[in-house]
This record gives C-alpha cells, sequence and structure tokens, in this order.
C-alpha cells in the first residue's frame, strides 16, 4: 500500500444498488481498488434499490480506475462523484460584510451620504485618523503574482487565488485580522511596487506571497522603503520566525547554545535565505549551505544568483567546499529546505551527536521521517501527518495582529525574534520532548503570545504609532 | 430657523447636571443654540446629580457655539460628546469573513494545503472554473482615485475610503454582492488602467466611483476593452440609469412621449454626457445643453473640452445659441447636474405645459422644490428629504446583481435600459403620482427586477457566459 502522503484526498460516491448485490462485494470492489472506506450513509431506500453515499480516501492516481471498477460492478450505478474538497470551494471562500447594518434611511444617512462627507473630510484634514475611522486599522492585503504558488510554480494569478483565499481565512480565523487576496496579472517587479503602492491607502499592512525568488527579495525590499505600513513575505519571514521558534526548543531538547552549533542548509531560494539571516540574528555562527547546482556556497566562487553570492559572504565561516553530503560531517541541525529525498541515511550519521533534522519541503521533505527515525533526536517536517509540523499559520496571524494593534510602520527584524520566541514558549519545559518542540497551529494561546511580543519589541525599536490599550 | 438640509447631523452630549438646575433651562439653552433635542436618557443619578445623555440634531455652525453654552451655564457639565455618524465609522465598516470554518486539521487540509492545491491546478487548467470555484464569481471591486468625492472634489484616495465602504456595504445589504473598496494612489490615467487590469483576476466586475472628468472616460473606455469582464462607471452610468428610471415615469404621469420631448440640461460633466447619451439611446430627440461658462453647447463654437465637442455634434438639432435661460424656452423636461441654485422661477415659467424638473446637484439643487413647486409639475431631487429622489443606490446593486449571475462580459446599452424600464416598472400605474414616480431605496423589489431584466438583455445581446437557472 501507498505510503499516506498528503496528496490524497477524500470523494463522496453517491451510488445507486440493486439490493439483491451483496453490499459488502461492493465495498470490497472499492477497498481493492486502493480506496479507504471512511463513512457510508444511506441517502434514501426505494422497492428494490438503495441509495448510498460512501465517503472513501482516495489518491490521484487511484480515483479514476476506482470509479471505473465500481461503475464495472453490475447492478451498481453511480449517480454522482463529488469532492468534498472542491465543495467547500463553491462559490469562494470569502465574503465582505458590513459591519453596520443598513436598515433605514437614517442608517443610510450615518453610513453614506451625507453623514460620511464629514468623515472624509476628518481624513482629509488628518490622514491618521483613517486608522480609526475605516477598515485601514484591521485589513492586510494578500498579495501575489501567482509565480511561485505552493509546489506548483508559475500558475498565474487566477489559478492562485484559491490559496490567497484560504490565506485570508487563516488571517481571520486565527487572528481577527481582514484580509483581502489581490492576485495581480503582471510578472513585472517594476510595475509590481508601483501597484502595491498604490493599493496601500486601503491596507494596515501587506503580505506578499508565493512571489518566485529572487524578483521577492527587490519587490520587498523596495515597498518596505517606500510604505510606511508593514510589508511581510510570508515565504521568506514566516518559514524563517517559525523554523527559528522550532530551533529554539529543538536545542532545549537537546542541551546544546546557538552559538555552538553547526548548522548546514539545504537550498538556497527564498527561504533558504530568509531563514539563514534569521539564524544569524538569533547568533547562530556557523552556518553551512549547499544547493544541488553548485555545491557548497563559499567565497572565492563567482556565482550567477546574487543571493548565492550574499550567502558565501556571510556564511562558511571556514570557507569549505564540497557537496551537500561533505558539508553533513560533524553537523548539529540539518535545515532542508529544497526537494524531494536529497538526503540518505549515511549523510545522517555523518552528523554530531544529538542531530536535529528539519526536513522542510512539500509535500515530500529531504528525508522521510520513519527513515530518519533512528538517526535523528529530533526531527521536524512542514507536514501535518508528522509529529513536530512547522507551519507559517503559526506566525503571520499573530504577527500582523501585533503590527495592526500597534499601528507598526514596518516589522522589524527584533518583532520577527519576538515572534519565534513567543511561538517557542507556548510549549512549556514540562511538555517539551522530541515529539513536541512546537504548538500546534491550532493552539489558540500562540496568537496571542505573538501579538504581546511583537507589540512590545515594536515599541522598543520605535516603529509603533500606537499604544495599545493593554500596553498603556 | 434654516432650512433643514443634508448638512445636519445628530449628536449626543453627555451632561452631569446638579439637581438644582432645571432640567428645562438646560433644554432651552440647547434649543436657542439652535439643537433640535430629539431624544433624552437618563444614564445615572447620584446624590445631587444626574448624569443625561441628551441626543441633538445640529448644524456644522451651530455644534461649536451650542456646546460653548452649555458649558457656560452653571451647575452643568459636559462630560463627552460623541457624533453618531463617526461612531458608526469606527474601525471601519466592512470586515472579511471565512464561508467556510476552519475548526481541526481536516477542514484546514481541505481550504488550505494540501487539498488547495488541486483547486489550483483545475483553475489553471480551465480557468473559466474561477467563476465556480472562487470569490471572483461574487466579487466586484469599487475602484477610486479620490479626486472627485461626493461634492468634495479631490481629496485623495485614503479620505475617500468611506465613501467606497458605504458603497461596497450597499452592494452586499442590497444585492449580496460582495464588494471591496480599491483607493488608488495615483491620478495618472495610464497608470490606474494598467493597475486595474492587473487587479482583475480577483473580481467578476469594476465599479469606478468618484474619478474625475474628463479622466473618467478614457479610464472606462479603455478598460472595457480590454478586460473581459464589466466596467461600470457608477458616477455615469448609475446616475443616468436611474434618472431615465424617473423620466419614464414622469412622462407617463403628464402624457407625453419620449421622442416628442425638448429636453434642457444643465451641466455637460460626466454624469451629464452619460445621461445625455442614455437620453438619445431611449430615443429622446431633442436635447439641448448648457453650462455656466459657455452658455448653450452648439456646433460652430470650438470647445477646450472635447466631450462638449461631442456634445455640440450629438445634441441641439436646432443649434440655438444663448445661455441656460435661454434654453428654457419651450422646454418640458429640466435636468440639473450642475450647482445650487443656477435656474430660477423666471425659467420655470418659461417652459412648456406640465413641467418636468429634475434637480439633482448635491445637496443644493439647481432649484429647492419649495421654491419650485408652483410652477412644476413633477418634480425630482437627489436629496432624501423630498420626494421623489432620484438615487444611483436603485441601480448599482441591482445591475451587477444581474452581470454577475449571468457572468456578463461586459454591461451593454440595452443593459442599462432594461435597467432603467425596471426600475420604473417597480412604481405601479396606481401608485404612479407626480409625488411618486421613482421607488424608495429600500424597496425589496427593486434589484430582483433590475437583475432579470439585466440577465435577459446581456442574453439577447449575448454577453452573458452563463445561464442562471431561473432562465433555463
Amino acid at each position: 500500500m501507498a505510503t499516506q502522503t498528503g496528496g490524497r484526498y477524500t470523494i463522496i460516491v453517491r451510488l445507486e444498488m440493486e439490493d439483491q448485490v451483496p453490499f459488502i462485494d461492493v465495498l470490497k470492489v472499492i477497498h481493492d481498488a486502493g480506496g479507504e472506506i471512511t463513512a457510508v450513509d444511506i441517502v434514501s431506500r426505494s422497492k428494490g434499490t438503495t441509495i448510498r453515499d460512501i465517503t472513501v480516501f482516495v489518491s490521484p492516481d487511484s480515483e479514476e480506475s476506482l470509479i471505473g471498477k465500481i461503475s464495472a460492478t453490475k447492478g451498481v450505478r453511480i449517480i454522482n462523484v463529488s469532492d468534498r474538497t472542491f465543495l467547500m470551494h463553491l462559490g469562494g471562500k470569502l465574503e465582505v460584510q458590513s459591519k453596520v447594518p443598513i436598515k433605514n434611511r437614517d442608517d443610510l444617512s450615518h453610513v453614506y451620504t451625507p453623514g460620511v462627507a464629514r468623515v472624509c473630510s476628518a481624513i482629509h484634514k488628518d490622514p491618521s485618523k483613517a486608522y480609526s475611522l475605516t477598515i485601514k486599522r484591521n485589513t492586510v492585503a494578500v498579495v501575489t503574482d501567482g509565480t511561485a504558488v505552493l509546489g506548483l510554480g508559475d500558475i498565474g494569478p487566477t489559478a492562485a487565488l484559491p490559496v490567497m483565499e484560504g490565506k485570508a481565512m487563516l488571517f481571520k480565523e486565527m487572528a481577527g485580522v481582514d484580509a483581502f487576496p489581490i492576485c495581480l496579472d503582471t510578472k513585472d517587479t517594476d510595475e509590481i511596487v508601483s501597484i502595491v503602492k498604490a493599493l496601500a491607502p486601503v491596507f494596515g499592512g501587506i503580505n506578499l506571497e508565493d512571489i518566485s525568488s529572487p524578483r521577492c527579495f527587490e519587490i520587498e525590499e523596495r515597498l518596505q522603503k517606500e510604505l510606511d505600513i508593514p510589508v511581510f513575505h510570508d515565504d521568506q519571514h514566516g518559514t524563517a520566525v517559525v523554523l527559528l521558534a522550532g530551533l529554539i526548543n529543538a536545542l532545549k531538547v537537546v542541551g546544546k547554545q546557538m552559538s555552538d552549533i553547526k548548522v548546514v542548509f539545504s537550498g538556497a531560494g527564498a527561504a533558504g535565505i530568509a531563514c539563514t539571516r534569521m539564524l544569524l540574528s538569533a547568533g547562530v555562527k556557523h552556518i553551512v549551505g549547499a544547493t544541488r547546482s553548485v555545491g557548497i556556497i563559499r567565497r572565492g566562487v563567482q556565482y550567477d544568483n546574487p543571493m548565492y553570492q550574499w550567502y558565501a559572504e556571510n556564511t562558511n565561516p571556514d570557507n569549505i567546499s564540497g557537496t551537500l553530503s561533505d558539508a553533513m560531517e560533524g553537523a548539529d541541525v540539518f535545515i532542508g529546505l529544497s526537494g524531494p529525498n536529497v538526503i540518505t541515511v549515511d549523510d545522517l550519521k555523518k552528523m554530531a551527536k544529538d542531530p536535529i533534522v528539519f526536513a522542510m519541503a512539500n509535500p515530500t521533505p529531504e528525508i522521510l521521517p520513519e527513515v530518519a527515525a533512528p538517526y535523528v533526536r529530533v526531527m521536524a517536517t512542514g507536514r501535518s501527518d508528522y509529529p513536530n509540523q512547522l507551519n507559517n499559520v503559526l506566525c503571520f496571524p499573530g504577527i500582523f495582529r501585533g503590527a495592526l494593534d500597534c499601528q507598526a510602520t514596518t516589522i522589524t527584524e527584533n518583532m520577527k525574534l519576538a515572534a519565534a520566541h513567543a511561538i517557542a514558549s507556548v510549549v512549556s519545559d514540562d511538555e517539551l520532548n522530541e515529539q513536541y518542540i512546537i504548538p500546534s497551529v491550532f493552539n489558540t494561546r500562540v496568537v496571542e503570545a505573538v501579538r504581546k511580543k511583537v507589540i512590545e519589541a515594536a515599541i522598543r525599536d520605535k516603529v509603533a504609532r500606537r499604544i495599545p490599550h493593554d500596553f498603556a
């Protein structure tokens, strides 16, 4: 049987069955075709036939043949095959609601003409009033150009929309932040920068998402410079914050210090660079990065990719050369932000005592946990079906909640470090162990912990324009 | 006492009064200072003092002196003055909600990763699926650059936001359309066009709002050409549709035909041009336009404003010259889309029998209804405090509801004409009279009537990409 992966999903097959067909035969057909039956409901019975909904967990490869085999079963007719994921997307996943009802002329005269004119005039006179009198106070744009969506790559802005809607839902459900998807039909860096600048009046923050490297660096950097609201590329910094949170706790488990460890990175894309920067900020001194194409990144080599150049200048203190596998010699921590199966058991065997492995490639990690288990002390992935899921959902709702609440002009390095420590702190010393270094994405204490530490850091860094009531 | 205008508003004054001060004296202070007392509530009583909330209707001129006079009253202390309009705007008027709850890992795996990837792939393969699987199906952008906001002019994108939020609320409350405000920090025509094009993937329609003339014409025209979703400048076409609806019924009241009437327009801005075009489409043959600066617009004169050139070529069949007042001679209908008090009783006296006057300047009409009353048969304004309010809210929710439901690629002239007839039809022949030519903005039958006729017209014009179930 195939390993359970993130690629499997649930379908609901509605069947009309003649009563003389033994139901167990039908279930056997489904099972033998690779479907895992998770629920059966009777929809209706009539003379001689019964209509049932059968909920089946399938793999992308098996669905078609499974449906074919059911269809071929005598006395059984497929009425409909529905897919729960698609059903949940019908009509989109977001709606825009009025917070104030408009039931009569008097309501209308306050929220719209003529009353609204006085509110407009007040903001015209003092633009900072937009933070109290408009949605700017609580609204974030989730901006993409659809060039680096999940593992799917450059699928374009329209196809990226379901991800951005999902992100907006998480902002709201986790942290009460109103977020709206902006999917841009352009890949031009200058144009994206000027569009986001032009859109800024409505928003209190900008979450950049799934924009391909290296354009994402320039876009973020320029927007941060030119806008007075936080601009945060989640694929970079959300990943980096959560990774650092996990590392803080993993080091506690093994009893090592940030300043002493040797870290090996696989992958130097947007997330790899951001995570490396974050670990340097957090006090890690010894980092070596490697990619499949260029091996260990080091000084003295001319790289086409300007980010590799940055990497060479800021990591690899001993300027070693070789392959990723060579780098693993004596490493305390391996961090994978690359692709499936790039390291082997032999690589793990080269690591220092109590190896920590964060294999975050999605959906297939750099090494599968069940393969790595005998050779590592702490293992984390980006997946929800293994322990220690390092998921950005732990960071972005809380960090924006904090930034919005104090009307931060930007998200500083200290605010990100504070967020990482806040996430790590939600796992108490009593709870902490190899299988539990990071809280669940549904742990309701995470957002409040992150918010609090982020606001404190914003105030210390003098980027807060407002002191929230609970900090006064 | 001042005439009641749209400029007046409600404040709530919280007062602490010593019990030896007669309450009637305080009420008299408020009354004498021009405040109209609409409610009194006791908040609390303690030994010797009472705290009350007094709700007062004030004019912008009187508020300050009224507060001053209350403060100066012995034994009375003002605790707080709040303004209901501002209170209703606190924190903004919109929120973005999830339509699907995310309560556990299973929900998350459907609406976000990993499940969402299959939905993205499906849209990537067939972009038309965005209409069923994303918010595009039901979402409209309310786009402004803040250059022509209400009567306030160029107050900029941030100060315009409360109006756009109000508009989005009306879309939702009236027609279930999800609308989101886009306030652009640029006035450059090319840039606005390219930004709106880039934003289009998320939206099923674009409502342009409060963009100054003549840029609004070019922006709309270019976007209509380049996008495959409806682009509708509401200040132009919403106004035109509602005006035509009113005129259809006003002509019924006086027993005249579109093809026979002589119409005089005051004002040739964006709304004036659009209304003129709409009346020509509806069969009006004799239109004369005039402005304060150039008088009657006619052929043979060279105008700087290209829209005046268009006006000269398409109206004024007899090519008369002179002032607005000259044009009024023998006119059946006067339509004002200009400024306050531009016509007089003498002008009205020159009109043909049973004059129809639509004086739509806001907040002060071209002539006040109480002044015009003895000399006109049917009078309408843009104001809610007189009969026959011609309000765009009658048009835009229903016309977009229809356009979205049939996935229209554009809004055609026929769809606008159909919308006007639908609005007019909501007033039955039994109900129709001089004081009731147009339904209330709260008449719940309007949206459904407009939707139905708009979809029928879209199907006839072959711009509907989908036949709604109730039309199949």
